[in-house]
């Protein structure tokens, strides 16, 4: 009997819990006790799931109660050339997905825009949020708190940055609703996704307001952060980062790789992307940007949940003379080249191959380079897209008309 | 020289386009060559990358460029007791992620539920949606347009219908904006996710309409599906599943365990995710529902996008006088077991873990049952995080009173 | 001493409550001697207040504790031809406000209609609603209440209709939050604005439901309706009447009397009313649609508070061969030519103007001619204010080319 | 023959269009000539819309193409004693309604609060905006116009403040949308209410802008403002106003004179407020703020299709030991003492009936004071709202027992 058996024999007879292995037992071993115990439980066969290649001691920090690992498929599309602030150069970039055709879309897209010479894409704004909410007697105290957070907020810029050797908080934000305040914290996290150390440092600044103010804290994320959920303060004020990529396609290229024309494409992203969305009060005003976020949060260890706030996108195309303009604007791309799944063995090796991994130089350029290039990534699966349906009515209007 | 360098050097050389490998050799192979080459054009190793155990033939639909595999770390909560529709009896969750903490979150609210006799769950609405965009001279022909639709709905449902052997055709929901006529196809799709299902079933009807009526086809989706965007309309009216999880957790139970009381977590909800999520004008009213909706998604390989509509959710918690009433309402979760990533090596044995991989009995009941499973789990994290914050004042309160 | 002077006094004594005087004298006396009393106690002279000329007998269903009169100066627009279901003809259009500017801009947009052969409009949606909330003890009961709500329409519609001699109901749809279900009731209310009908109506369903069922009404109106509040669902689904109105300016007529071009107003209604309001994360896509529904509210006696619904409007504008296309759509237009303020002296005077007030032929085409009418008023501001903008972009061009 | 029936034969020959008339005669006989002219048109009386009271010279600025006034009801509620920073004793608080109820309901609300010693208040931000939307060639040129606004704030401010004596810029924000760059300036207005003084201020920053930057004016509001449309940038960051009122009810009040619980009117108000305004993806989680707020806007002539922005409001209704605490939060409320409408006989009346006609000092005192009367007086509503349909459960609960 192994000792992941015997451990698994301990599991069923109730004398050990699930989470208590790790006292127990190296990763690897309690990770394999748990299958034994979860097949046994439940009948099924975990086999593929046992054959994670990943060090089961470097995934600690990122789960508890492992049993193994979820293996995605992954591509590459490009190259593409950017020019951006953090990124610049030429990209191929790395997407994990379950989607078919997503790589295709992509990678179509991309081929355009290197055909036209590369995209543009600029990081706008900057700020991880964290924004707790504090219980005051009555509004009376609230304006008490605010004006006091307004006063003094080189104290708990101090007393925050005390936690941190790289953020900065760069402003607090205040918000009185009745007999609650909440105070909006925004630190550069520079490579950083930085939840975690604006959580830190956030806590540290509260304590103060708790102590020297009428307010009591009652949470630290009074969700106007706001982390994983669909608001429209991301939206419009930002999260992580703002980025916008762009690109010229050249008339001719239009009509050739697309199979459409600028006139075509700008109506129809008006019509899909403008005022469907309008009518559909949503936040996302892009065709499929979400699929991109997603493929290549997976493939760099983003964290997979803050899909939900790079889903707030905006996709414009508007017809030149010399061709099509077409944007995409992320308002809260959360993205970071160090922590979270950043040092997971296949994550590491993608931001690798986006010479991405790691703090940049400056602090803050790598993870600036990361969401230029998703940036680029999406418009070219929204051009990619919008292509697709107009060039549909291209090639049935030239049969009908016998061409 | 192996094959793969052989080709390696091809699309070095410009010969080979990355998309071109699949016609020149097997996806292994494909996948080997393409590495090879990125690694030479970047400089990065992708050996882990490399180190894939799904068989590469088996990922064909669901990547193009492959290049190998990301893996992730997953992790189990559980076991609890479910009584749903489509879930019914003891359940562990498999769980993909990359956040610590995040398992051990939900494992703690899983306990909690587990002890109080285990979670409620239901089902309340089943819809995937397509809705295309069509374009008309002005309202008056847009009016026609919709009473057409009204009135054929049957030959809709026709020809929607023959185009798949499963799915059905509930409803057709018309939107009138300017020149634009928006059709909301909502199906039945059983256990499959159903967005393909859904998308080429409306494009046989929307050549009907386009046929019989003085709309033109601008686009199958004009964005009020809403499909990856987060969408009132998704928050409103649901798509895929509207299921909710509710389970009472006794008085002491509350105490003990989770080291608060009713009342304070029934405040401290309506502070942070009720009012805070009004202030942030958001769509999701939780605390972190999307986290353990994107670990349960990787898992089970639903697509990682549609996590952005699975955030649509309101937890809702109340001090009754036996305890805690807490809830929470998916009103747009995206679930299928068969199809899509369904398939893969890792996501069929989460899926049998929780012994609902493939079509359900009747059709339909294994995807209720995994979008029920979710619910329950995602509300275990929402009682574990509001709990956490509520007892740290519990506790400070003690320490302050010298208790 | 007067009667309202006696009165007056006894107010001032404590003897009497202001809301009591009706018991004790007629409406008009009962207002004289509230000023009286307000303007001793205040010091204020309402002398204005008290010159108002309507009847204050048949104000006593508008108002409590009136006071006397507020007067708004009133103005017409037009006339312009409107080809539409309830309107049909050439129309002035009515409008009070205190908005300086406000007339003339809809003036200039009526000219440029007229100019065009006048405006097409379609009342494309009807339904008021009313969407009661109900305790059920947890989700179990709710997919049990929404089941026996879904089997027992016929029943609740007979309940319902029983309170109206007009009032159909379309429809009710169901929601579940945990523990809460939302029913909302849909009607067809004719010429009337409808909610005190709709009010009624779901009332006495309300009680079936009770008796019929696990749930407990907690109140006839749980947001969902939803009344007064800029709600999405509104925006979406419509409450009242889904309105368009939809002209094409001539090329030449844009330039002449617009001083711009098609292509220039495509281009800043899509900036501005798109890509701004998509942005700000508004449900209103449009210029100032709401100045122009609040003064025809005011002059024609509909209630000032449902402006905020009459703001979930989108424009569109194109450029087409032969000149520019541009729509308004009204989602949530809630009017009426019976009821509410119709029926005071200048409201009724302005709905004759129109030749709207009172009960339609057939019932409901009066209160489709209103928000046609409206639609096409406030699609002519839109015109006028995108055209005045994008004609100071051509003039200083030209001012610059020396032309 | 009268002068008014000479104007009116031009008109009707064509001699002469409605927007002439002013060049030709006075404002009265203007107004007397169109009326005659309307209504042999239409076949109209225009009699009791003929009997303004007001001086039509005054009304100049607020209206074109006048024919007369529109009257409404107006009454008074209160008195209520509120402890604000503009808002300092006891008011009677005047409303113009046709909505029979709402006056009785406010009062009802106000008499509670007083008895409980009155409702404190207080504005927690100000601030009117204006955004213009700017054209660049792209977001390279995007980063260099915020950049540069950043750089040149006091420069752009100079500008600004040069156009108004009272005027104060207090931020400009900016926002990128791919080729559109927003930049969201927000200005103290002291006691106007201020869109017109912030336009004009915008208008000469905007000029240096487009001469200093690559940026081209493409509207002077961009829909970021955002104005008179229901926009979540003013529910969270504020539009003129952010203002609460709040207010603890003894609990033997609630109980005697709202008949029922601190405990259930905290419940109601959470499943129908907070819970369904949630599910209705709205931006007003309230009962009916925008009926006092329209009602007041009409009596002390505010601009009624500010209204919209006024719904942008949250009522929190908690149980506390010694009774009920109720808040109400305007986001977005627009007032202003001085400009408008507030010159007008009725509605000078009705600012003179509050002691804050005109100017305040310090300047914006009055405006303050304006705004928190108007929420004192919107929170009365939601108390008397959610009292009723709580006490009705009581009642019938009652009933039901035989007490």
């Amino acid at each position: 009997m192994t000792d992941a058996e015997a451990l698994a024999d301990r599991l069923q007879s109730g004398e050990l819990r699930l989470y208590e292995l790790d006292d127990h037992t190296d990763p690897e071993t309690a990770a394999t006790a748990r299958r034994l115990y979860v097949q046994r439980e439940t009948g099924a066969t975990l086999d593929t799931v046992g054959e994670y290649s990943f060090d089961a001691d470097t995934a600690e920090p990122n789960i508890e109660n492992m049993i193994g690992g979820a293996q995605l498929p992954m591509g590459v599309a490009g190259p593409v050339p950017i020019d951006g602030s953090g990124a610049d150069g030429e990209y191929f970039l790395p997407l994990a997905t379950t989607e078919g055709a997503l790589l295709a879309s992509v990678n179509r897209g991309l081929s355009a825009i290197r055909a036209s010479g590369g995209a543009t894409a600029r990081v706008t704004d900057t700020g991880m949020t964290r924004a707790p909410v504090f219980q005051v007697p009555g509004v009376a105290e609230a304006e008490t708190v605010i004006e006091w957070v307004d006063d003094n907020t080189e104290t708990l810029r101090e007393a925050a940055e005390s936690t941190t050797s790289h953020g900065e908080l760069l402003e607090i934000d205040t918000y009185v609703v009745g007999d609650n305040v909440f105070l909006r914290f925004i630190y550069d996290t520079k490579d950083a996704m930085g939840m975690n150390m604006a959580t830190i440092a956030t806590r540290e600044a509260s304590e103060i307001v708790e102590a020297e103010t009428p307010a009591r804290l009652v949470a630290l994320s009074g969700n106007l952060c706001s982390d994983k959920k669909p608001a429209a303060i991301n939206a419009i004020e930002g999260r992580g980062r703002s980025v916008t990529a762009d690109v010229v396609i050249d008339r001719e290229l239009v009509e050739e790789r697309l199979k459409t024309t600028p006139e075509a494409m700008a109506e129809g992203n008006t019509r899909k992307n403008l005022i469907g969305s309008a009518k559909a009060a949503s936040l996302g005003f892009n065709a499929h940007a979400a699929n991109t976020v997603a493929a290549a949060f997976l493939a760099t260890g983003q964290d997979a949940a803050q899909v939900v706030e790079g889903a707030n996108a905006i996709t414009t195309m508007e017809a030149r003379e010399d061709g099509l303009y077409a944007s995409l604007s992320f308002a809260s791309l959360e993205v970071g080249t160090v922590g979270g799944g950043t040092g997971l063995d296949t994550q590491q090796e993608a931001l690798e191959l986006l010479c991405l991994h790691g703090g940049g130089n400056p602090a803050g350029a790598n993870a600036d380079g990361l969401a230029e290039v998703i940036a680029v990534g999406a418009l070219a699966g929204e051009l990619s897209l919008v292509a697709a349906f107009c060039s549909r009515h291209l090639s049935s209007a030239h049969e009908e008309l016998g061409r």
